[in-house]
């Protein structure tokens, strides 16, 4: 074990403080990663302040990890020191139960470990749980470490961790292509990153957005049509128009108004987590054969095939680099939306010891 | 144009009672069918009491028609006086939009031309509209006649073209049969047919149901389980089970319940219609890809399929065979629920004249 300095939260209703926390040694199996970036993904501000379900204190979040490798287990073959890698919301799985043996370890029948606040049965002391990326390094059993190409930009590629992932496994999932009619709903973390997504694989992409004031930033990043969703003229033009509909909102709203927008056969996709129940109209599933499905991050395997495209088709998440110390004002900020269109750490900024 | 004597409602509030109505003339690309048997379906009453929407009076409902044929049109090729023939409940479609030329003449960009109360343009008066089955006979475009196999009960495959396609068509759309577990919610006119297709189909079947006095029964269907869904503790123990539910449930209930049975990429396909718009958890979609999607009847190749299939597998509704003059009586008790698991119509049983 190693002490290494990071930034938690003591309890749900404390602001983050830099702090130390105990890391494992570097196993046969482990990859041990000094962190250069960490993006702010609103799962960290759930978690921290008990939102999910009562968490563990001191808490460490941060799941959109890019570092380099500074040692590698015996065991490791796939990394070297020096090599710019990232780790996501998973550390690991209990790799055996069909859906981790489909490379799908987010579905994991025993529940992946998550990257903070989970139960950590490889840290040698009872009732040990997981640290996220807030922190100076991590240390990371191989199969859960991706190779992140050279050529990105590392502070732009952090949020392709979890924001990219969580887009990217539903358009690859429904092989979301050339020739479909794409809708994105919503214009955030999530948002902006199906949109580069869906247009990079070739697909006529329309963005979903309740604020005229993103219509421009829509088409920047390369929607080819933009819809103001209040707008009920505008949406009933879009009817039985579309093969597949992102749904990137975590806010309460209704998904009913999409899903009429959808051809027969076409797909609806939930990749935020509304808290209150949703109203649907069997109707609107029943009358086209349409349906509404959910997605959860993605897997490891896949998580690497998006990375490498990123890396074929230069694609990051747009960005705002913040200072460690500057995280409880990034957190209100992004309670506000006041984010293009995502935050990412600058770990150099963290302090050297506490 | 000739007159037809048939069973219908003068208004929304009028009981059914004997009427004569005409039909079109046997054209070139028609069939001419002497009804036999029809089916009592839900939709029947929606229609005749306009709770789907003000409907067109006299009203004359049925679409689970079985017939001989008595005169072909000079183009017709695929049937010859004496064939046993169904309708279903589609009479016509566009014919050139995508779903039609797939094949799923039901979700007809322009609307399928329903068998009654839809606006008739094949008939030589303006401000035609369809009349049903409740009749003597039917002239239908020789594509929306499907062949039924000699070997069936022609009363008992009645409820096949209408409550037997509808829960046919998911079942082959997602491609259920072997190895697959299939879960039933709710044993009616749909649920039974449902049961009997998946058993058939190969696939490990599970009845949910709210009545204990229904386990028997399920069973003695074909399902290999059956669940009582008001049993909290018997229903948590199918969490993660089933690769697909069908959902043949009309009356409100909750679908939660039943989205948390689905495996990892399971689907639940609802076939009935609540009223009132269900409400969906997003954890429930998002935690293993779940999906819940809708499904209407069926196109007339499946629908083809379907009768095949039953042909092969001597498979056909259990029903209940009533006088015509018993409908508003079995009409009450549809709505009680009081039915194994369908009212067939004797078309004998109509009188020769009004």
């Amino acid at each position: 074990m190693f002490s290494c300095v990071g930034y938690g939260a003591a309890s749900a209703t404390a602001p983050l403080k830099p702090l130390t926390f105990e890391r494992r040694e570097c196993g046969p199996d482990d990859v041990q990663i000094d962190i250069t970036h960490c993006g702010v993904c609103h799962s960290d501000i759930h978690t921290v302040r008990s939102e999910w379900g009562e968490s563990l204190y001191p808490c460490v979040p941060g799941h959109e990890i890019i570092g380099r490798v500074v040692k590698t287990g015996a065991a490791v073959t796939r990394f070297k020191v020096g090599d710019c890698v990232g780790v996501g919301c998973m550390v690991d799985s209990c790799r055996h139960c069909d859906s981790c043996t489909a490379g799908l370890e987010q579905y994991c029948d025993a529940n992946p470990v998550w990257t903070y606040n989970s139960p950590d049965a490889a840290f040698p002391k009872e009732g040990a749980y997981t640290f996220g990326g807030y922190s100076r390094s991590i240390v990371v059993t191989e199969h859960f470490v991706l190779k992140v190409p050279e050529t990105l930009d590392p502070a732009a590629a952090a949020p392709l961790l979890c924001a990219g992932i969580t887009t990217w496994s539903p358009l690859a999932h429904w092989k979301v292509g050339k020739g479909h009619k794409v809708g994105v709903v919503g214009l955030g973390g999530l948002g902006h990153m199906a949109v580069k997504f869906a247009v990079a694989l070739g697909a006529e992409v329309t963005l979903f957005t309740t604020s005229p004031s993103k219509v421009e930033d829509g088409k920047r990043l390369g929607a080819h049509r933009v819809v103001i969703s209040k707008n009920a003229e505008a949406m009933a033009a879009e009817s039985n128009r579309f093969d597949f509909i992102l749904d990137a909102v975590s806010a309460d709203h209704d998904v009913n108004a999409y899903l009429a927008l959808l051809r027969q056969d076409g797909h609806m996709v939930l990749v935020g987590l509304p808290e209150k129940p949703m109203s649907v109209g069997a109707f609107a599933l029943v009358g086209k054969r349409r349906s509404l499905a959910g997605s959860a991050i993605g897997g490891i395997k896949e998580t690497q095939e998006m990375l490498d495209f990123c890396g074929e088709h230069n694609i990051t998440a747009d960005i705002e680099m913040i200072r460690m110390d500057q995280i409880n004002e990034a957190y209100e900020r992004v309670l506000r939306s006041d984010v293009k269109y995502r935050f990412v750490i600058d770990m150099e900024s963290l302090p050297k010891a506490v």
